[in-house]
C-alpha cells in the first residue's frame, strides 16, 4: 500500500493476484489493510485538500502531465505485469497505457483552457431600483477527497490512475484508490508513478494513496469515512449498489458515481439488414468477442426485425462465434460467473442457442455464445435483460416495429444504444432515437459500442443501472464536473477574490459576464 | 387540483388554508387527492415529456415568458390571496411576484442564449492512427417529469411557478407540483396562470399539474412514481430527508434537490467590530427580523471575537431586538414550533438571553430573541448548531482566532457564510475564506445573507444539510443544469442529429468544438 509518502504492508490476510492462464498465484504477496490504513489515508487526503485545491490550473496540469510521463517511463514493466495478472494481450495493454496517459493529458488541457471553473460575474448595479444589485461572482471548487475503486477489466484506464483519478485530481481533489485484487502488481507500479509525480511537483503527500484490502469491508470503511466527499466506482451492480447505499446512509451523504451494468442494445433496421447482413454478422461478433467480451459496452442484445437478410445475418454471426477459439478471462471467478450466466441464458424459456465457440485453454477460459429469442419471450423474462459479463449475446427477433418499440421501452438504462440504418431506414431511426436517448448515454449509428473514445464530446454514462448518476460521464473532459460544486461570492473585495473571478480576467479564461460568454 | 387540462376536486379529507393573523380557516375548502391523482398527473407528464422536450429553445422561452405574463395579469388577486394566507405584507408579496416573473424570464433568456445545451463536437479524424476517430457530438437533454414541492415561506418564488418549476420547464421537463397546504388559494391562482400559458402555447396538457394532498403520503407517492425522474423541494430537514430516502429506495433511484436547513453564520472580524459596531448590531437585527425571520438565509449565528466594539455591537443588537414589535408567522404550527425551539435555546447550558422582542398579536405571532454563548459551550452542544426557523439568533463569543476557526470547522453545511471585515481584517478573512467555501454555497463580505439575487452568478445551495446535493443551485440560471444529463452521438448522420449539433451551427449557439468554445 502507498499511504501518502509511505509504502506500507498491511497486517491483514495475505492476498495475491493470479495468473488467469495458469491459475497460479503470483509473487509478491500483498496484505490487506484495514480501518487504520483507511483512516491514515483519509486524514492525509483531508490535510492535502486545502493546499492542493489552492494550486492553480497550470500547476495541476503539470502534475497530470508528469503522472503521464512517469507511467510512460514504466510502460514496459506495467504492460508485462498487467499481462500476467489479466491475460489481456500486450498490444491491448500498450494501447491502454497510451489511453491512460492521453486521458491524463486531456485533463491537463482542460485545466489550462480554464472554463472548467465555470466563472460567472454579475457586476453590481448600485443604481438599480427598487433595490441595488450586489456584485455576484461564481466559480466551481473541488468537493474534497475522492475514493476511487478500480475496475477489473481496464487495469490501467479505469484503475489506479484511470479516468476517475484523473478527473478528481484535475478538479483539485486528493484521491484514495482501493486497488483491485486482480491486478495488485500493476496497481503498485502505477501508484509508484503517481507518487513520483507528487514528489516531483512538490505537492502534499496526501494528494494520492493506494489501499489494498477486502472489497466490502475496506471499501465500505473508505466510503463512510467522513473525510471522503465523493466516490468513483466501476464494477458490478451488486458492489456498486452496496457503495451507493453506504454513502447514502452516512450522516453527511456524498455523491457516488458508480458505473455498473449495461447490455448495450444494437438495433439492426431492415434496410441495413438487407444491404449488408453478412458483414454485420461478422462485425457484430468481432465487437462481442473483443477482449473476451469483458467490456462495459459489449453488445449483449441485438434487436432485429424478421425480414430479408435476417437468416444471412444470423448465419454469419453464428459462423463467427463457432469459429471463435475462446479467450482467457480476467480471473477464474469471472470465468466461472460468466459460464454460469451464459448457461443460465441457454436454459431460459424460448431461448435457442445459435452457436457456441471453443473454450480455449486454462483456468479462466470463456467460450463465446450466441442465442436467439422472440420478443414475447424476451419481454416475459427479466433474466434476459441483465448483463452477462463476457462474450454472450442474445438476438431478439421482433415481428414488426411495434414489437421492437415495446422491447426498447422495456429496457433498463444503458451506457450505449446502437442503430444500424441505411438511408431508407432513417424515418424509422428518427422515431427510435428519442426512445434510445432516454435509455442510454451514447447513441451510435452504423458502428459497434466497444471502443470508447477519450475526448471532449464522449459520454460514458447513462440512466440507472448503467450508472448510479446519469448526470455525468466517467470518460472525457466533462468528467471533471463530477467532483466540483459552485460557490458564489457576494461583494467580496478584489483582494479576497479567487484570481479567476477578478476584474480584468487575469487568467484569460472564458467567463459568463451578465449572462454573456466572454474572454474580456 | 389541476391535472393536465382538468380542474379536479379530490375525494380525500377537506383541507383549508388559514389566516395566520386570526387563526380562522379560509374559504374555499379543498380536498386531498391520493394515489389516483398522482398516477394521472404522472401519466400525463410522461406523455407530455416526448413532445415537450422536442420543442425548441425559442418555443419554451415563449412559454416561460407567457407564464410570467399570466402571473402578472393576476398579480393583484395573487397578492391579496397570498397576504391572507401567509400574513406576509403586500409590498413584500408584490416584490415576490416580480421576482417570480423575473425568474421565469431569466430562464427564457437562458434558453435563447442556448449554451444550456452544452453542445460539444469532436469531428471525425478518419486518418488518425492506430485507429480512426469517430465523429462524436454531445448535448444535454431533460431528465423527465419533475416533482416540485413548494415552500411555505415563499408562496410565489419557491412555490407553484417558482425556481424549481421554472428551471425544470426550461430544461424540457414537465412538472407536477404538490401545493403547500398553507397557501392553497395562492397555488390555485398561480396554477391557473401556468395552465393558461400551456393552452396559449398549444403545449401538451401534461406539461403542468398541481396536486393537493397529505404531505408525507401523497408526497412519497409522487416521489416514488416510476414516471417521475427528479425532485425539487424546499422545506424542513425532516421532510427533505424523507423524500431523499424515498427516492433512493426506488428500483430506479432519482436525484432529489432538497433545500433544507441552514443557520447562515456571520463572522464579524475585529476591525469591522471596532469601526462600526453600532451600525452592525442594528443591520444584523434588521436582517434577522425581516419576514419574521422566515428566510432560509436568516442569520442564525454570529461569531465575534472578544475585543473593542463587542459590547457596543451586542447592546445595539439587543436594543433592536427589544424594540421589535413581533410579527405574524406563516402558520400557527410554524409559530408554535418557533417558540419551542427559541425557548429551548434559552434553556441550553451556557446560553444567556440578551434580549427578546414583543410577541405581537394574533394566533401565529412570534417574538424575536437574541442569545449569547461562549465558544466552548457552543461546541459542546449540537442543539445550538441546528436551524431555528424564525427571528432567533445566537452570538458566539470566541476568545481568539483559533477558537473562531474551531467553531467554523465544527459547523454543518450552509447556504451562506458572511464575513464583516475592514481592510485591516483582510489577512484573517483570507485565512477564513477557504474554510467558509467548503461549508457554504455563497460567501458574502460586509452584507447580510437575507436577499437572494436572481441572476446568472447566484448559488443558492450548499453542502449537506443546507441541501441534499451541493453540486447545484436552486436560484439563478445555473439551476437549469439540475434537470439535464449529457448524451453523446457517435457517427449519427446529419439528418438524424438534433439541430444544435449539426454542422454549420444552425442555432448559432456557443459550442465546444475539439475542446474550443466557438460560435462558428
Amino acid at each position: 500500500m502507498l499511504i501518502g509518502a509511505q509504502w506500507v504492508t498491511g497486517t491483514g490476510p495475505e492476498v495475491r493476484s493470479w495468473d488467469p492462464r495458469t491459475g497460479e498465484p503470483l509473487d509478491p504477496a500483498y496484505h490487506y489493510g484495514g480501518d487504520e490504513e483507511v483512516a491514515r489515508a483519509a486524514s492525509l487526503a483531508e490535510a492535502a485538500f486545502g493546499p492542493y485545491r489552492a494550486t492553480d490550473s497550470a500547476t495541476r496540469a503539470r502534475f497530470l502531465d508528469r503522472i503521464a510521463e512517469e507511467i510512460t517511463a514504466r510502460g514496459d514493466a506495467i504492460v508485462q505485469r498487467a499481462h500476467r495478472e489479466t491475460a489481456l494481450p500486450p498490444a491491448r495493454l500498450t494501447g491502454e497505457v497510451a489511453r491512460t496517459t492521453g486521458q491524463l493529458r486531456l485533463f491537463g488541457e482542460t485545466l489550462r483552457e480554464g472554463s472548467w471553473q465555470g466563472a460567472r460575474i454579475d457586476p453590481a448595479l448600485p443604481g438599480r431600483t427598487p433595490l441595488p444589485r450586489p456584485d455576484l461572482r461564481q466559480r466551481r471548487i473541488g468537493l474534497g477527497p475522492v475514493a476511487v475503486f478500480g475496475a477489473s477489466n481496464f487495469p490501467l484506464a479505469f484503475s489506479v490512475a484511470g479516468g476517475d483519478t484523473a478527473s478528481a485530481l484535475a478538479a483539485g481533489c486528493p484521491v484514495v484508490v482501493k486497488a483491485h485484487d486482480a491486478h495488485l502488481g500493476t496497481s503498485e507500479l502505477v501508484a509508484a508513478a503517481v507518487r513520483a509525480a507528487v514528489e516531483a511537483c512538490e505537492l502534499p503527500e496526501g494528494v494520492f494513496s493506494l489501499l489494498v484490502g477486502d472489497g466490502p469491508e475496506l471499501g465500505t470503511r473508505l466510503v463512510t469515512d467522513p473525510r471522503i466527499r465523493a466516490v468513483g466506482f466501476t464494477g458490478s451492480r451488486a458492489a456498486g449498489l452496496a457503495l451507493v447505499r453506504a454513502a447514502a446512509a452516512r450522516p453527511q451523504p456524498i455523491p457516488v458515481y458508480a458505473e455498473m451494468s449495461s447490455v448495450n442494445p444494437v438495433v439492426v433496421l431492415p434496410g441495413a439488414l438487407a444491404a449488408r447482413a453478412g458483414r454485420l454478422g461478422a462485425d457484430f461478433v468481432a465487437s462481442l468477442t473483443l477482449g473476451a467480451g469483458q467490456f462495459c459496452t459489449n453488445p449483449g442484445l441485438v434487436l432485429v426485425l424478421d425480414g430479408p437478410g435476417l437468416d444471412e445475418f444470423l448465419a454469419a454471426a453464428a459462423k463467427a462465434v463457432a469459429a471463435n477459439g475462446g479467450a482467457t478471462m480476467l480471473t477464474t471467478g469471472i470465468a466461472r460467473g460468466y459460464a454460469e450466466r451464459r448457461d443460465g441464458i441457454a436454459g431460459r424459456p424460448g431461448v435457442t442457442e445459435l452457436a457456441r465457440g471453443a473454450s480455449g485453454e486454462g483456468a479462466a477460459c470463456g467460450a463465446a455464445a450466441l442465442f436467439t429469442v422472440d420478443a414475447a419471450a424476451f419481454l416475459a423474462d427479466p433474466a434476459l435483460h441483465e448483463e452477462v459479463f463476457g462474450a454472450t449475446s442474445v438476438v431478439i427477433r421482433c415481428s414488426g416495429t411495434e414489437e421492437l418499440t415495446t422491447v426498447l421501452r422495456g429496457l433498463e438504462g444503458q451506457l450505449t444504444a446502437t442503430v444500424h440504418a441505411e438511408p431508407e431506414d432513417h424515418a424509422l431511426a428518427a422515431a427510435l432515437l428519442p426512445l434510445l436517448e432516454l435509455r442510454a448515454g451514447r447513441i451510435l449509428v452504423n458502428g459497434w459500442p466497444t471502443g470508447v473514445e477519450v475526448g471532449h464530446a464522449m459520454v460514458h454514462g447513462g440512466p440507472f443501472p448503467a450508472t448510479s448518476d446519469a448526470r455525468t460521464t466517467s470518460v472525457g473532459s466533462l468528467a471533471i464536473e463530477r467532483f466540483l460544486r459552485p460557490v458564489a461570492y457576494q461583494d467580496v473585495p478584489a483582494a479576497l477574490l479567487p484570481p479567476v473571478l477578478r476584474d480584468g480576467n487575469p487568467e484569460g479564461v472564458w467567463r459568463r459576464v451578465d449572462g454573456t460568454l466572454t474572454r474580456d
